[in-house]
């Protein structure tokens, strides 16, 4: 299997897409695997939104950056101050003009939906590359309130977005960010 | 790279291992893979513990069934009711008698650490079977709170675990559990 350490190795974020649009039943196949992940109790709490127009990614951008302002504005002191003038940059589109957007998500009663969707999410990750395919989980993008837009994409309203995953045909891939050692505290022995 | 869509069709849940112990090395090797996974802002929050004897997984087994019945008591209705009974029984161990266990947690101000920590016990659990190792996430052990215990095993004190995993050889391999069909909310087109 010396292709999946290869592919667990070179995964890498993508930001910079083909102007190429991604067939919907290679989405619905990514689904389909995502759905292989563990859940808590096989609770199997996710549920998928699929975006496949520009118009409407550049329209869940706007709102998302929109939110995120407005919440700096009320926290100056909160990390994500540092994305303030990208933010405010019109031309900045926080899902990097990909052709396709997936929203992981579910139920916010599920006490659990957090770690299962992540684990939905890296699996969706890693069936794209199979499928040279790019993601990036854009935690830029979660923020949508607006009540309109989010029964436009048919958001439920106990929905609460874990995981923001963009997909498209990766133009360039980036070298791997710099990695920590590992931090392993203690082995008990 | 059909290995790849093999793997990650055919990974299950293991709750049943040979009597061997995991050499330290692979599981140091594995935690390195696990480290390749993205994280937000690549933060890298994850901290990991390593338990490799019999004999404080079945005390971290203990405590963790201890403060969960004592959850049950104030919480009558929660749904963990169910494994009441289990957790009364003194010869069930929450860890399966596994001769490994990795916690994968970290700092409780981190506020991407239940997602980055749930990447990362992904890519942890790929690459064990990538190893021919199994492993499950045992949500019923991340009870961890006496401060005696908790300071045995290097745990600092504001270490918030996300992802219990046990580890070893497999003796026998289940039938997946069984799987809804994916449940995609809407497709804006």
């Amino acid at each position: 299997m010396a292709e999946f350490i290869e592919l667990l190795q070179t995964r890498r974020s993508i930001r910079d897409f083909e102007d190429k649009a991604v067939p919907q039943e290679l989405v619905v196949e990514i689904i389909n695997e995502s759905c292989l992940a563990p859940s808590a109790q096989n609770g199997q709490p996710w549920r998928f939104i699929i975006i496949n127009t520009k118009e409407w990614i550049w329209r869940l951008s706007d709102e998302s950056k929109k939110n995120l302002l407005a919440f700096i504005k009320e926290h100056p002191d909160a990390p994500i101050k540092k994305y303030e003038a990208a933010l405010r940059d019109r031309d900045f589109n926080v899902f990097y003009n990909a052709p396709c957007l997936v929203y992981i998500g579910g139920s916010k009663k599920n006490r659990t939906l957090q770690v299962d969707c992540a684990l939905a999410a890296c699996y969706f990750m890693f069936s794209a590359v199979e499928r040279g395919l790019g993601t990036c989980w854009i935690g830029l993008g979660m923020n949508i309130e607006d009540p309109e837009l989010r029964e436009h994409i048919g958001m439920p309203e106990d929905y609460r977005i874990v995981a923001p995953i963009i997909l498209g045909y990766p133009k360039s891939v980036p070298k791997p960010p710099e990695r920590s050692a590992p931090q392993i505290i203690r082995i008990v022995s």
